[in-house]
């Protein structure tokens, strides 16, 4: 049975209980983003004491609006929360989303188990308590209460984020949204009173329009689901985990701040590794890695040909290959090698890295580009243009948008510059090319995407020799320590 | 005696040799930003074919110009390279930039020998080849043969970077003005055919305007001169190094961009180690470090208190502290924790993180700010400003540059965001406060910097338990490998 969560992200009718004239409350700025985020459904703000808010007739209790009502937002004080519960239940809401705080995160515990006792009485599915709420760029539903002028709202794409902090998520949809990055989902869900991230994870493993999913959690609500959870998920699409509060001093800190108790750093790092969830060190990280599988970045195996116009560079990302687990320097054919050294002036040296030099010019790279990836050594292409050298011209952004459309090889491009490198890299991004600033940085992201393609598709990976080759299926047969019954031993092929 | 190399960096007058008319060529593109970008001294173009350039008199060979010249700036092709050094020598010009390539890099060893011979029976000094050049904030000198449109040029402040390869150096200097961080010098200084990184290094030691030296190099021509070198000036001024070609198959790639012959990852991690130099892990993190050290983030002890309106901020960040080699979280004073909470709402927690919620407000932000810095068990403030929140308003900018401005003690800035947030944090950058985007990345940089600060002052590290407490003047006195005489053993107190 999936668990149905439509209504949190794409309801027809939604009423925002605790909705208020005064741009400054909460209750307002819900009301206002919901509207000018272009939301198709119904609006019904509830408040017994305005009569119109935003153009919008109030309405004094829920009980009053005579339309079915798909999903509640609540955002009154704490001490009204279960009343307005009440209220909701007799209105036959079975979705609400509660954005106030002042429950398990300030020591308010028995308050939250109430609430908690009485949405399972009810039957009630609910997002928060203490959250930021949803967005949902696809459909246009918006009920984060930070101003639009502040917080950029992404374009709509493929990534999902389920996060436990507000301020992460919404400092970091900000800061992606300005990056040119683009979204399906996000949620963020506070305290997780009821719904917790495994459910959330679970409906997006279902959602279309959910190419990647990253979680940001602090505190991990049933351990046994959560690992059931990431395996079935991981199995269809990846999962990026950054977990707060994995140190002893980040666990003290988490328990004021979403009420949630830490787990263990190894086993949880074991659940990841177990799960085939993909675990990030940083924000940015998670970041950078959920922009290559946005942008659809496939490797059916693990050789990368570096094509540069910087030497130094090419060597830092030869530095950065060789120091990763999963990666490795392609080997080109010498037929590949024959046909790029008749185009190459005599001063071009043939190999990997490949150093088209200070002067390379747009045709040096379309050639190059092509032949290695029509070469079946290579599985993919980390192209670095640096734009500063005039040889280069605008007409980059062409050679590289059409060497990937003709091919299903992966082209991942670093380029390190200022305003005239900005703009050719945001078309790049434009056209689904994922483009990133630093060559380390970027190896660490696609170090982990080629290790999680790999196992995920039970590829033999080429190591140095071939005698070394190891089967990475035969890993994922590691029983998972705390299951009692490892399904997953028992699978062969079917 | 200090090497005097001023002429490459402030000459008083220069000749171009190969200037040319052809704006696709090198030698009109370093006579044009020469004089874009402001140059005060003379220019005199050389070559035998043209009458004027750039509205310059143009001179058929240097014996005709009847002026000192102190730096020839040389951009003929390779074979004619030392025919121009044996007329610069009767000129009795003594410093030389040679950005031609075709040297060594490309397997033509006998010339650059024939080269280096010369310079030295000849007594000159020489930048290249196979270069860049120089680059000159202050004084506006700049040779860099790349369109200013493409590459933007820093404004000047206190970052000299040494950088052996072109590529990287000019993708950097751009990147880096674009983000708003000031440079003092650049050069790029390619084969390292006769003046190399060491070179640079002590010469930059005794610049008053350089505060922080940063280093990419990819071979070490002299060991022990580098390693002598590196220890007279971290004891003045940081240096922070990231080397290309630690890997073997980096190491392979090395040979044919600089003709370097890359040594063995260990014994340079070494040598860092025991000079006190500043290992980088990637560029970015060479920059992170390197804006630290520009904004004089200085800190007495280790001992750091984080401000945050984001509650998983301050959870990532307390996680990368804890996980850092040299950070320690304060513990704030009884006294402090009295005061703040004397001023707090009612649901706020006041401990390390401290969570100013996310309703904080500027003045809430002021309060604790300027408590914390006053308190004596604190050494300094990674501050968190997440500006998506209605109630954080712009006079923010105020109050942490006042803060910043009244106490010694430094504040490091943590801002993730769009448009509104580059803002503010351009603001705040320009008013002498570093600002970074993502915290455990900052805290990465922090910890290299705080431990770089510490073991040059001697301080005594605090560490969790005061009998645990080290003495990182003993770490120093390690008698350094490779060395016959340590003079630094019997050193103990003049």
């Amino acid at each position: 049975m999936v668990m149905q969560l439509d209504n949190f992200f794409r309801p027809r009718s939604v009423a925002v209980i605790g909705a208020s004239r005064n741009p400054a409350k909460i209750g307002h700025v819900i009301m206002k983003n919901m509207i000018d985020g272009g939301f198709h459904g119904r609006v019904f703000p509830i408040n017994p004491e305005a009569k119109e808010i935003l153009g919008y007739r109030v309405y004094k209790s829920i009980s009053e609006v005579n339309e079915i009502i798909d999903l509640a937002v609540i955002a009154v004080p704490a001490e009204f929360v279960l009343k307005i519960i009440d209220e909701c239940n007799k209105k036959k809401i079975k979705d609400v989303l509660i954005v106030t705080a002042g429950f398990g995160e300030v020591g308010n515990h028995k308050l939250e188990e109430q609430l908690k006792d009485k949405l399972d009485k009810y039957g009630m599915r609910c997002v928060g308590v203490n959250c930021l709420g949803v967005f949902d760029a696809h459909h246009k539903f918006d009920t984060l209460f930070l101003p639009r002028y502040r917080l950029t709202r992404p374009k709509s794409g493929g990534i999902s984020f389920v996060c436990q902090s507000g301020a992460i998520g919404s400092a970091i949809l900000d800061i992606a949204a300005y990056n040119g990055y683009s979204f399906s989902k996000f949620v963020s869900y506070g305290n997780a009173t009821q719904l917790d991230e495994s459910d959330f994870i679970e409906y997006l493993l279902h959602d279309e329009s959910t190419k990647v999913i990253c979680l940001y959690a602090e505190g991990i609500k049933n351990g046994e689901k959560f690992f059931e959870t990431l395996k079935k998920t991981t199995a269809v699409k990846p999962v990026i985990v950054l977990k707060g509060g994995l140190t002893d001093a980040g666990m003290k800190a988490t328990v004021s701040h979403t009420g949630s108790l830490a787990g263990n750093k190894d086993v949880f790092y074991g659940v990841l590794n177990q799960t085939n969830a993909i675990r990030a060190d940083s924000l940015e990280e998670m970041f950078h890695i959920a922009a290559l599988f946005e942008k659809k970045v496939d490797f059916a195996n693990n050789r990368i040909q570096i094509i540069t116009n910087g030497g130094g560079y090419g060597i830092v990302t030869t530095d950065a290959i060789a120091g990763s687990k999963h990666l490795r320097m392609a080997d080109m054919s010498s037929i590949t090698a024959g046909e790029i050294k008749k185009k190459a002036p005599p001063h071009m040296n043939v190999g990997n890295p490949l150093d088209l030099l200070g002067d390379a010019t747009t045709e040096r790279y379309r050639d190059t580009l092509n032949l290695c990836l029509a070469d079946k050594n290579i599985d993919g292409i980390l192209l670095i243009a640096l734009y500063q050298t005039p040889l280069l011209t605008t007409e980059i952004v062409e050679v590289i948008t059409e060497a990937h459309r003709n091919s299903k090889k992966p082209i991942v491009v670093v380029s390190t510059g200022g305003e005239f490198t900005e703009l050719l890299s945001k078309s790049l991004m434009e056209r689904g090319i994922p483009v990133f600033n630093f060559p380390t940085e970027t190896i660490t992201a696609l170090d982990k995407v080629v290790n999680y393609q790999l196992k995920h598709k039970h590829v033999k990976v080429i190591t140095t020799s071939v005698k070394e080759e190891k089967i990475i299926l035969g890993k994922l047969k590691t029983k998972p320590k705390a299951k009692p019954k490892p399904k997953a031993a028992k699978k062969k092929k079917k």
